[in-house]
């Protein structure tokens, strides 16, 4: 059994068998192990021994020891489960009370034993007392995981006679909201039979959760030809949803059947349905983490940056395609050589790009490369000797302020964030149009940024725990993040945010920006921030994209960035989700702030960036 | 190339080549690969390229251009060597100005390629000036380790005609020292010629440093009857040593020979000397980790603790060795049956040894198992009815206060920890004594702590570094931690604290201590703590010890406890080392303060047990 996701166990499902009470756990174990399953999900207390009070104490005797089985057994293959009878939140007092007893007892035994992972059902709304419990022990610190079980699809929702339609959902997320959303907290869903579907945008939501595992009852098989359970279509289209993020899957046997076929039937679904494109290969592992935005005018990039920026293959042809266009289009206009300037040549893949453009349309080109990295120059002066032929001028310079001999016909760079406008590109390109003839021509020419409201708790935790000593909790959260998102819902499409074009000739150049947004949320959610996407044109119709409608395949060098709120907030269908976003400037830094305005008020976040900003300098 | 030891590593010896400065560095580290090389030490920049100023600036081309290896390759592979002849402690201004610059060059060019580790020399005592260069870039968050070189001897030590001898351990001290200490700083030590020996002493001192590898001169190999390169029987006893706190090996290449066969005999060697005893492979992994003391009194143990205690066969067959005279002596004495109560059961292993002793004598003994923890009690039960014949009365109470219906001959109990008394056994055996007739033997009747100085600079990095977000750091160094003591060096042996002996019929029983002590320290050192340990007599000549001259072999339930001090301090021979220890007792709870008095005076450590302190209920 696992609890985090890694690059082999992507490929490999992990299948645990809900055993409910074997009579030999040990022996159980092993039997399962023969099959292959991964691990085991079984009740740690025997239901043979009725725990009744007896002279107001309950018996010690809870009917397995732990010297069954080895403490790293227990400690890595058993996912225990507690009695589902126990209501803690009975109505009658002293129902409620000898439940919780009987509760207690249970989960200090779990933590006696040292399971991984201990399993509860919700099977009404509001929790409220089985939360004030479990939030008390994961606050004083225990050591499992919480595996909370519910259907993906409350059975009253298909009922023509219940009255109400139950969302799951909503139990869960009222769950963990008492629980102040602690990581520990996971989700074992049941999935619905065949007969009854699930609305995609539900699934979405689910998918946006810290899912562990879901559970197939073996009643759910078909038989194939060859008389081996499958899956319909239908399941395999939720488990190829679920793969996403990496679940377990535990088998629940409720039907005859060699148990061994079931494991082999998902050990193959899962190669089948497992897409390995360029970007999963080339993103694994850092799925839903948190990356610091890149300050690349104040800090130098590393060997390991630039390389990985260099293997961006799709990216660099795009380039060149626009590159090659506009070297056209200047010739057709001028018949003259071009003076292209690389501004930021890093150790040089768009100089070469402008090299390919020169031989393949067999054009001269005058190429001039500017880079401030004094050790990205080490490489430019190596490659200007041996593989360019000296035949580009090599400018050791901040491109804001070098002074060329000649003024350029094309001005090439790569400055963009994945908000676009955030590593400062809009000020770097205004300092270097000084060299750009009037006439010139920017790739890029324009860039535009996008924001969607975001749903992802593990977003939320994963600042909330990874914040490091010298700074506070209010400044992580203030404080824009490059996440490979993964494990979210986006509650509402995006939309346009801000625009920048080059070169811009207007007489006072304004880069700061204002905009409020507007979202319609489809259905209830919890809002935790907003996720930044951008746009750019290189060159006319040619273009490069991170927008999730319109990402340019198979480029891997921008994740999303996500602006945090340092609360997740709770929104329902129908809601409007208002936010202002600013782009704000100083002498010499640049910052962005922003403020949820609806459906509740929220602070200002980042004000003056006090805790975020870009130096100019 | 490894940062951190590990169980693996530990038996597999890694081993680099020092190539000074290779045509082609790809091609160099391709070839040393071949041979079994793990990594390479290097210069980063090349000496052909004269690094002068031009027009006030250095020129950018440093000779080496980063795309010559992946940059995984750079940052795993390759230990970059700074020009050794850069002297930026010069006493010349402009040498030392000019230095400086060069220096600062190469350390940006160690970043950009992120290389795992540097390496640079000391040359002469007091190297202010590059410590101060060093300090800065590792408190804005280096990337790096800084591996130090050093001879483990100086030259001028064997000179007739040096008027110095210098002791390099100085340098080492003062440069950490300057740099606080910095974790990221470690040692590579060149080890001395066949001629000449390392005092033992010395040589232990160097093995309470973080010494990350030796430097082995190919000219050092003796050519055996089979031609092929060995080690002497002094290296061979260098390296043995230094294998404990698991080094890397580096050839140095200054003879003729075939370079594979250095690292195969090393292989050999590596597998020669290692000892693998049943201690070290029980506690692979856990080298100088901080492990907090237990408070088993108010928190119940788990599984897998019990699991681990249980598997020390060497101590249970002490006790029941200590059980067994017990039993006869009483025999011998009074011809009854007699009443053996095991106070603190846990899962029974002393129990067991009580009926063992009962089998092998073949004489009737009337057993009781006290234990508080109900998840204990609960495995009891199964063993009482399935395993003891229904022969053991359960008592599922506390043993202070438990009222029993006869009273004991002997009562057995493991209530020790690594300073015997720290985990309250004198406050639990006072109050189960109660129930222990006037003639009762107690098993263990006396036990008693011992006090050693300690220099460990990395069990006090490891406290400022482990520090939760909950704790102070003051709070962090005024606790004592449980530590399997690795890399440290003892400064002086060990000398007796308390004692407490069992039964207590003392009309008042005063479980407070005070005791000053004082230890002279026979070479210059730094204290950062005290290490404690403790011996037991069982009953009569039957005795258990952790006090390193007495160890009990093969034993492995307990490792020595660390006091701390708030900082590192400097003592030089000659010096007596003045601790006051007090154990303090309140209504509730019990704690330590300790105090250094001389060589300076320090703070009384946990004052009122403010930071730390043993919870009596």
């Amino acid at each position: 059994m696992h609890e985090e996701g890694g690059d082999e166990k992507r490929k490999r499902m992990s299948v645990g068998l809900y055993v409910s009470c074997p009579a030999n756990i040990k022996g159980a174990i092993e039997t399962i192990f023969e099959y292959g399953y991964h691990f085991i999900v079984t009740q740690i207390t025997h239901p043979n021994y009725a725990r009744v009070l007896q002279n107001g104490k309950f018996p010690q005797n809870i009917g397995r020891t732990d010297r069954v089985l080895k403490s790293s057994e227990w400690s890595r293959l058993v996912v225990g489960e507690l009695t589902a009878s126990i209501d803690v939140d009975s109505e009658v007092d002293h129902i409620r009370e000898h439940s919780k007893h009987l509760f207690l007892q249970e989960l200090g035994f779990a933590t006696h034993l040292s399971v991984p992972a201990i399993l509860i059902q919700l099977t009404k709304p509001n929790n409220i007392q089985l939360a004030h419990i479990l939030n008390a022990k994961l606050t004083s610190g225990f050591s499992y995981s919480v595996w909370v079980n519910l259907p993906i699809i409350h059975p009253s929702r298909y009922s023509p006679i219940s009255e109400t339609e139950y969302d799951t959902w909503d139990w869960w997320n009222d769950f963990r909201t008492y629980c102040n959303y602690d990581k520990r907290l996971g989700l074992v869903l049941d999935i619905p039979d065949t007969k009854h579907t699930v609305p995609s945008c539900e699934l979405d939501r689910w998918i946006g959760e810290p899912v562990k595992a879901i559970v197939i009852p073996t009643s759910f098989f078909l038989i194939n030809q060859h008389g081996k359970p499958v899956l319909s279509r239908t399941h395999q289209d939720i488990i190829k949803k679920f793969m996403s993020i990496d679940v377990q899957y535990i088998i629940k046997p409720d039907s005859e059947g060699d148990l061994s076929l079931y494991i082999r039937y998902l050990h193959f679904l899962g190669k089948k349905l497992y897409v390995q494109d360029t970007m999963s290969e080339f993103v694994q592992g850092c799925e839903d983490f948190l990356q610091n935005p890149l300050q690349p005018l104040t800090e130098h990039l590393e060997t390991n940056i630039y390389e990985v920026f260099e293997k961006d293959q799709v990216k660099y042809d795009t380039y060149q395609n626009a590159i090659n266009k506009a070297v056209e289009a200047f010739h057709k206009e001028s018949g003259e050589v071009p003076v292209v300037m690389v501004v930021g040549a890093g150790r040089g893949p768009l100089v070469q790009a402008v090299l390919n453009v020169s031989y393949t349309l067999n054009r001269k080109v005058k190429v001039y490369a500017v880079e401030k990295n004094p050790y990205a120059v080490n490489t430019l002066i190596d490659r200007v000797k041996n593989e360019w032929c000296n035949k580009v001028t090599l400018i050791n310079e901040d491109m804001r302020t070098y002074e060329p001999p000649e003024k350029a016909d094309i001005l090439v760079s790569e400055l963009l964030g994945s908000f676009g406008d955030n590593e400062l590109s809009p000020e770097c390109l205004d300092g270097a149009q000084r060299f750009l003839k009037k006439t010139g021509i920017s790739i890029p020419s324009s860039y535009t940024s996008y924001l969607a409201p975001l749903q992802s708790i593990k977003i939320f935790n994963e600042i909330r725990s990874n914040r490091p000593a010298d700074k506070t909790l209010q400044t992580c959260y203030e404080m824009p993040y490059v996440v490979h998102l993964v494990n979210y819902y986006q509650i509402a499409p995006p939309q346009e945010l801000f625009r920048f074009t080059h070169p811009n000739w207007s007489e006072r150049i304004n880069n700061q920006r204002y905009k409020k947004l507007r979202f319609q949320c489809t259905q209830t959610s919890v809002l935790t921030g907003f996720a930044g996407f951008f746009e750019t044109v290189l060159y006319k119709e040619v273009n490069l994209s991170i927008h999730p409608d319109t990402h340019t395949p198979d480029m891997v060098s921008w994740f999303p960035i996500v602006f945090p709120l340092h609360e997740p907030i709770h929104v329902t269908e129908g809601n409007i989700i208002e936010v202002s976003f600013w782009r704000a400037e100083s002498q010499d830094k640049v910052w962005y702030e922003w403020c949820l305005e609806s459906p509740v008020k929220g602070c200002i976040m980042n004000p003056d960036g006090r805790s975020y900003f870009l130096k100019k300098y």
